[in-house]
């Protein structure tokens, strides 16, 4: 089923206020290997905080580090503002489960008054979405609820080719069933650029991100005046050693906005 | 002074243990505008939880956000393992002054065991350090803690020139007093790229590190067998807008390694 009442990227991220922790549950519809997938666990914490009665601004930025594999079923969430300046605000996140932290993030929230304005990266160049057909090899639950169209650097597993692949992706990235971009969707969209390590092995490996980051570079109301479905995305990675690796990614709205900027690290067995 | 018994840097990154919390005290040596160098802060809390008798593996990533300006004086460190796993620890810090939160920080240790490893991001070619003079125009406390020679992108500020500036820079850092680099001379020096808003405003302007993420891409032993008191760096932006902007960074041994990457978002006033 991919759609229900509402939109599952709306139940999955759910969560209910209770007297000190707010509650939440595992989605199925977005289960990646051996636990949810990182990005709506993010945009689950993301949200939950968007929602506090106590949260002012927009969020700037978001660190998630997953401490170990969410399992199935109920959690709670702690959060917790930290420091509240008169334009800012510093959070504390604990996603736990059996009173065991599975999930810790920091997020800073802050309004974003008019500045001076520059675009210094460049915006990725790409044919139009609906000329480019959507990849379907990967049947992992949560990538089934994005419509992926690889600009270039699309996955390439299991072929005979051994020698280490490119690590440079570029896509269209939409919710399957099509839902404007707010910055819950951005959140898990920044997470959702295909293991790096996947690219460079040519195959699946054991992996797993440790810790990602998340910059928002528009207002909400900036990013709700974009009014759109779709984001272009480019990711790369810089190094693989010892058992660990990065890679990081932006996602740009189709009308030239640079909308977020992520890294993350990761762990690999290769 | 640039020198005492003991390193300038060792003195201001250090910490001792108490009941508790640690407690440290701000260094004049490595003071900014309005607190410490935000590196010297994220290096006295890496070193802290390096110094950690719980602590177990290296570390992977650190991502500090500055919750306030610190200010001259002690200050009081709460180290807490959130969650340790067979191979790798989650920490999460707070930095308290009078028992207000002025820095809170998460990190990652882990065991770094031997993988495949490839190093995708180019090493930034550059002439030797001792070919070029040091870069000695801005006369803040932390910058004369240490002799930047830049290859590229020296901050050229108050000109009459005021078209946006490039934002890329290139540069080798050293101690000013040499002192081999370690993982809290990485971390310092993740934070020592001078603000792109400068760079592209080509002018000094308000300007503070509200979060910082480094990545560590060596084990500790392989950084001590680089044996190095000198780092290449490669600094970058993506975008300023609405008070906002980021940086990105790495920091590479002379011998070709990469041994960090690291991304920031900060406040600007322009």
């Amino acid at each position: 089923m991919l759609t229900r009442t509402e939109h599952l990227f709306d139940e999955a991220t759910r969560v209910r206020a209770g007297d000190s922790r707010w509650h939440g549950r595992t989605s199925p519809d977005y289960w990646a290997f051996v636990g949810p997938f990182g990005g709506i666990t993010a945009a689950t914490i993301l949200r939950a905080l968007m929602e506090h009665a106590d949260r002012a601004g927009d969020p700037v930025s978001l660190t998630v580090n997953y401490c170990a594999a969410v399992v199935e079923g109920e959690f709670d969430l702690d959060l917790r503002l930290v420091r509240a300046n008169r334009s800012s605000q510093h959070w504390a996140v604990e996603l736990t489960q059996r009173d065991a932290v599975m999930v810790l993030a920091t997020a800073v929230f802050a309004e974003r008054r008019p500045s001076w304005s520059q675009t210094v990266a460049a915006f990725p160049q790409a044919p139009p979405f609906e000329t480019i057909p959507p990849y379907t090899k990967v049947t992992v639950p949560w990538v089934k609820q994005y419509d992926f169209r690889f600009v270039e650097g699309e996955p390439k597993l299991g072929g005979a080719d051994k020698t280490p692949g490119s690590t440079t992706s570029k896509f269209w990235i939409a919710d399957r069933v099509p839902r404007p971009i707010d910055m819950p969707a951005l959140t898990a969209m920044s997470d959702a650029f295909f293991a790096r390590i996947f690219h460079a092995r040519r195959e699946l490996v054991p992996f797993g991100t440790v810790s990602l980051t998340t910059y928002f570079h528009s207002s909400v109301e900036e990013l709700k005046a974009e009014n759109i479905t779709r984001a272009l995305g480019a990711a790369d990675a810089k190094i693989f050693h010892r058992s660990y690796g990065d890679q990081s990614g932006e996602l740009w709205s189709p009308n030239g906005r640079l909308l977020a900027s992520t890294t993350q690290i990761t762990y690999f067995k290769a």
